[in-house]
């Protein structure tokens, strides 16, 4: 691999060419801003493929992203993008955050999609911004916000709709934005560590059976099991 | 007065006729969410004679406010509006909560200053809220946000410039807006328990004092000074 241009809690990014870098995803999992902290054999390998199929869903709905393609089972091929150091975050069904922090129940449905966007801060953990927040950070312009916004309302319901068909519910979704010659394009990853999926049952498939304390091979074997669902 | 249509931490209100209501300014100061509370007697009358000036500072300017006129020296005739649960902060110099959220420094200087929505949600620590947030609570539209946002503008420039005039300097300003016919209006109050003023010198005029456990009388004096430097 090429110079190591930059390492995050669950990915090492290498240099490839001058457009092009190579995402590594190693097998650690985190939670509560990277105090809670594990490995977990595999997991690197599932998290790639899982966003490599969720990345080709994207392109095929025509929401660009930096996925080019698989150089080995655990590290992609990707388009260097000027990461914007914010989580966008949809959500279809209340879970998480956003019943303790609002008068919002566990399992309240939002149509059309609630969209919020966080800070990547750690210390903070992930402080709520808004436009004005992000203008005056030069995060994003208004303009840019705005058409985050809507691609991530469309990528949640592209990925709704692939999940729906293979017997699983997304409740919410995290992406990652960069710049390409100006325009934003999806980046990081799509995988269990960043969005969250239920059975019909309410049996959970993503990082809260971690997040939660459960054994770590249960997490693997739920993220193992989605995958072979997603695949077919 | 006529019949009680409602009360809040500070002020009474009572039906006048059918588009008009009594705002009757009380003596109490609450800080943390309602959790530290006290009398101070004459602080009513302060508050009230400092919002009339800048309610007819605001509407000098073209910026539509609930004030009408003075009943006595506590009670505000104003135009009944369907008040909208949500506090409307902008910010020239950063103080205050924002100083904790987010990674900006005591003192820092915003211009455009930063406009903020939060729920009025004492039980939830006031919690800041984005225009997804409230479309899906029905508190505002997009369109009524960036209205409100154009508006508090125009009103944090306009009372800036008033101030400075007196020498002291408007740090942050909290508004809180009603309809009236489908439009927005300036409702509540505008005093110093909802801005922040220093002197040049850093010396603090508004509810920091009381906030951070300065004598009562020592909040009252300044109030009282403040008032009096307002209205040549």
């Amino acid at each position: 691999m090429g110079e190591k241009l930059g390492e995050g809690k669950t990915k090492e990014v290498f240099y490839l060419d001058e457009d092009h870098v190579l995402l590594k995803f190693k097998d650690s999992v985190t939670a509560g801003d990277g105090l809670k902290k594990d490995e977990i054999e595999g997991k690197g390998v599932l998290n790639a493929q899982t966003s490599a199929l969720f990345f080709r869903v994207l392109e095929s709905a025509g929401i660009p992203t930096h996925y080019v393609s698989m150089k080995d089972e655990r590290t992609m091929i990707a388009k260097k993008l000027s990461m914007i150091p914010v989580e966008v975050v949809a959500r279809n069904i209340a879970t998480g955050s956003i019943v303790k922090r609002l008068p919002i129940k566990e399992g309240e449905i939002f149509d059309p999609p609630i969209v919020e966007f966080f800070l990547k801060d750690d210390s903070r953990h992930d402080p709520l911004l808004n436009y004005s927040h992000m203008e005056y950070f030069k995060l994003m312009s208004r303009r840019e916000a705005e058409e985050a916004e809507d691609m991530i309302k469309r990528a949640i319901k592209v990925l709704s709709d692939y999940i729906n068909k293979r017997g699983l519910i997304l409740y919410d979704l995290k992406l990652e934005f960069g710049r390409l010659k100006g325009n934003l394009v999806v980046g990081d990853e799509i995988s269990l560590d960043s969005m969250r999926v239920r059975n019909p049952k309410g049996e959970i498939y993503d990082k809260d059976i971690y997040r939660r304390g459960e054994p770590l091979d249960k997490v693997k074997s739920k993220y193992s099991e989605f995958l072979g669902l997603m695949s077919h």
